[in-house]
This record gives C-alpha cells, sequence and structure tokens, in this order.
C-alpha cells in the first residue's frame, strides 16, 4: 500500500524515513470501493486529497448547460484533482465513479497544509503538479485554429480529455456535436464515420467512443 | 515599497514582523526600467519570482505558429507568471515590455523554496494562486459552444485574455481572424465592424484595440 503511495509524483523523492515519520503523524482514511460506488460527486466540497491505490475510475466531467458529458477511464495509482483543494473554487470538477473493485485513500486539508507542507519535496512536487496543469490548460487555449471538420473534430476530443491515453467516452447529441463544431448535422455524422472507418471512434446512439485516446494524436 | 509588495495576494496575511525577518534574509533585486524596455523574453528561463511595483507592462503573447500577437496592459502591483517557476515547461509563456517607466523586485527560485516556502501563509497563498489559474484555464476548456459569429469573436478574444479588465490588442491579420473563427474574411469583417459600431473595439491595420475588456462581457 505505502509502496502505491510512494509511486505516485507527489511524494516522489520522499525518503522512506520521512515517509514512515508522516504515516506517524498523518490520519490516512483507506477504503475499499465496490464497482459502480460514486465515491466523488461533481460540484461538491474538496477538503482532502484522495489517492487511488488499486482499481479503476471512470471520472465524468458535464459540460455548462450539460450539453455533453466526458467518461475517462482512470486507472491506478491516481492523484484526484489536486487543483481543486486550493484557488477560489475548491469544488471537484468532475464526479468520479469506481469501474473495478478500488481502493482509495484520503488525507484532508488541513493535515496537507499542517504537516505534509513542512516537507520540502512535497510541496515542491505539488508545486509541480499543479503548476503544470496550469500550464497545459494554457497551452491548450493557445493552439493553432484549425478548419477542416476532420481536425476540429479531434481537437474537440483532446481539449477535454485529462490524459492522452486509454478510453475516453463522449456523450453528445449529433446536432449538439454538430453546434460544437460549427458543422452540420450531416457534415459531422460523416466525419465521425470516416473517423469509424478508420478504427479511431466507436459510434453509437449519443455516445462515441474512444478506444484508446493515443490514437487521436496520430 | 515594502507597502506594495504586501498588497501583492502572495504576501497577504503576512504579518509586517515576518515579512521583516523575511526582508532581512531574502536578497531582494530592485530594478527601475525606462519605457520601452524589454524586461523578459518569452520561451526565456523563468528562474525567478518578478513583482512589478510600479508602473505598466505590455504582456505579449504569441500563438504558436506566430498567426497572431495579443498585447495586455498590466498596471502595478502585479506577479509576473508564477506559474512559470514549477513544473515541466519552466519558460516564460510571454514577454513583458514596460510601458511607463517602472520599478521591479525579484526573488530568485532558491529563495522563494528555502525560505518562503518556510511561510504557511506564503506557500498557502502561493498554491491558492496557481490552483486558481488552473481553474480559470480548465473552465474556459469547457465552455458552451458559440455558433454566430459575432459570439465566437468575443469568445476568441476573452479566451486570450488573462484578466477582462483594461485594454488588449490584437494583431493579427484579417484571413487568419476569419480562419480562427472558421468564417471568410468578409463575414468576419462585418462582425468586426458591428462591434466597431457599438464601441466596442477599434480596428486599425492587421491591429484590433479593445480599450475596455470589460464591455466584451456585458
Amino acid at each position: 500500500m505505502f509502496d502505491t503511495l510512494l509511486q505516485l509524483p507527489l511524494f516522489q523523492g520522499l525518503c522512506r524515513e520521512d515517509f514512515t515519520s508522516i504515516l506517524d503523524k498523518v490520519k490516512l482514511h483507506f477504503v475499499k470501493h465496490k464497482t459502480g460506488e460514486n465515491i466523488i460527486e461533481s460540484q461538491t466540497p474538496c477538503r482532502q486529497l484522495c489517492f487511488l491505490l488499486k482499481g479503476e475510475l471512470s471520472m465524468i466531467t458535464t459540460s455548462k448547460e450539460n450539453i455533453y458529458t466526458v467518461i475517462e477511464r482512470i486507472s491506478a495509482p491516481y492523484l484526484i484533482e489536486p487543483q481543486s483543494l486550493f484557488g477560489m473554487n475548491t469544488t471537484y470538477a468532475s464526479s468520479y465513479v469506481t469501474h473495478k473493485d478500488t481502493h482509495t485513500v484520503s488525507i484532508s486539508k488541513t493535515f496537507v497544509m499542517n504537516d505534509l507542507f513542512q516537507y520540502e519535496i512535497f510541496r515542491l512536487n505539488y508545486m509541480n503538479i499543479i503548476s503544470n496543469r496550469t500550464q497545459n490548460f494554457y497551452a491548450r487555449l493557445w493552439e493553432e485554429p484549425v478548419t477542416d471538420l476532420r481536425s476540429k473534430l479531434i481537437r474537440f476530443f483532446t481539449t477535454h480529455c485529462e490524459k492522452m491515453q486509454g478510453e475516453k467516452i463522449f456523450k453528445i447529441k449529433m446536432e449538439d456535436l454538430a453546434r460544437c463544431l460549427d458543422s452540420t448535422r450531416l457534415n459531422t455524422s460523416k466525419a465521425l464515420n470516416e473517423l469509424q472507418d478508420e478504427g479511431i471512434i466507436e459510434l453509437r446512439r449519443k455516445e462515441i467512443i474512444i478506444p484508446r485516446a493515443e490514437k487521436l494524436k496520430e
């Protein structure tokens, strides 16, 4: 269990001695979850760091006005939304549902601030992780424009994925997708079918499945 | 000078006593700059926190492939790119040119990490500032789609402004702007002229001036 925690970027570089002394002081909440459990609801307050130690989660994010929903598959080890613990909006951006039997561990914000931040390596790791996310999102806002429909579709997918790996599901009506791309329903449908023929996506009713997001960048 | 520093969100909440003891230890680099000086070049390494204490800066950001450039006017007190000191890409995203005679003060990364991070309030402020930026950029990526050209144009402007206040200049060719909006040159020109008639923007050759970005949100 502790070995898994030490694998997380947040704890990397921390010596085993420091880690043991942390574990002596910190109250860790270990929880086992069954498949299909909603462990975090979006828009609820984030008052702790929650680590996925074992298993898989579905990260579910819904756009403003509920126009579309994106589901990303997440594997352990993973740290859930470190950027939601601080700042002006300390609520979770996404919901998290267990996909397999999973183990999580949570550390309260109070403990993060009062104890973990005493360790230079921990605060440097945290700072690096959040800064990195800022840089990543910022870069997406400044990407060069694309105009052909195929590229716009791929840009729409990549803009809304946290990681460019693994399975993603986009729940969206064809007419809403057409509106997001500023195209017609018919042309959007054609572009989607082309991507399906190439094996990049699979089309279901009101759902687009991307089995391997890596392929979007090829 | 110190009062100006204490006004910055990064130092807010720090008591005068702590601040005095910081100033005893820290090497602060105070510099006076003349108008038109390029104090930071984009893509150069960020190895320090640079504070604008007095005067004004132009923050100049160029899109990938040099398609457009955005110039934002920034007034003191201001902290320059706190998110560029950590993370994977520790280079400045923008260039900064003094617009009036300005005063800046810089604190090296080493000092930030070894001394300032010893203060709980300082690291909490820093964490809040960066997390806030992450949340802000993330929210922009998930905004609801707009399809009419006027809204797309305004979205293009707001997406590329750090603050929704004050003067902004967009340097872009009409044909490139049309491409960014996925529209025609003629329709883009019409939409721009309508915004000009409403007093929201001013059109110059290859340049769009937004005198008050607040108006974009009205």
